[in-house]
């Protein structure tokens, strides 16, 4: 095969054909398959075939033909499960909350009143926000 | 300006210099500014210039573009303020919990027990995976 395969990895092992799946869509790079374990009808992952821990690491010629496959998945999905819209979510790392580590995009269905709830965030002071932008402008320059 | 501007879109007076913001970077196309209400440190957001409601009705060149940036920034933030991984989100439609009608990628640096759960699955008889991507496959082909 042309990609990388990580002994262990069970999405590598999905893309040799070796483990089963609900696949979706399949192109050189790249394979779409539904989520074992999906949060709502539909839940779908996008995964390029080439082993990438996250998106850090994914060569960005890669994540762009990711995101354009994300685009096309995105309207057939929601089509399919009569959705009213989606989540795009990339965990990035286990403190993210990352199960396989193997880079994966969820396509995540929405229903009207599904019951999922999205984080909420705080007001932090202008003087708190400012020093936060200031560190990482300071990151650019180095 | 070459960008749509789309009266009372809260990010396009931003863009447009009307409303002031934490920018972080700016291109022709891209702008990254923090979240007003940060769910973690140095929660940021990547907006192209141009008016797109989501990733649906978005030119992919500039969700590839867009990519890009996100993979640019996300390095700058973990690196600037700590953190040990990242969520990129991206809601798309109010049902998806989208609040601003303006296209915007989430970059939500993660710590480690932060207390950020992501939403679980659940699993689905074999049978009904089927179905549903059956009923995706099918729209592929119409």
């Amino acid at each position: 095969m042309e990609f990388d395969n990580v002994m262990d990895c069970i999405f590598c092992k999905i893309i040799e054909g070796e483990l089963p799946c609900h696949k979706i869509y399949e192109d050189k790079r790249i394979i779409a398959f539904l989520d074992i374990n999906p949060i709502n009808k539909g839940h779908l992952l996008v995964v390029p075939k080439e082993h990438h821990l996250n998106i850090l690491d994914t060569p960005i010629d890669l994540l762009k033909d990711m995101i354009a496959v994300v685009q096309k998945m995105a309207f057939l999905v929601i089509e399919a499960v009569g959705a009213k819209g989606f989540n795009l979510s990339v965990s990035n790392g286990k403190e993210a909350g990352q199960m396989v580590d193997h880079l994966h995009f969820h396509i995540i269905p929405r229903f009207t009143r599904d019951n999922l709830h999205l984080w909420s965030g705080k007001a932090l002071s202008d003087d708190e926000m400012k020093h936060v932008a200031e560190n990482i402008k300071k990151m650019m320059t180095q």
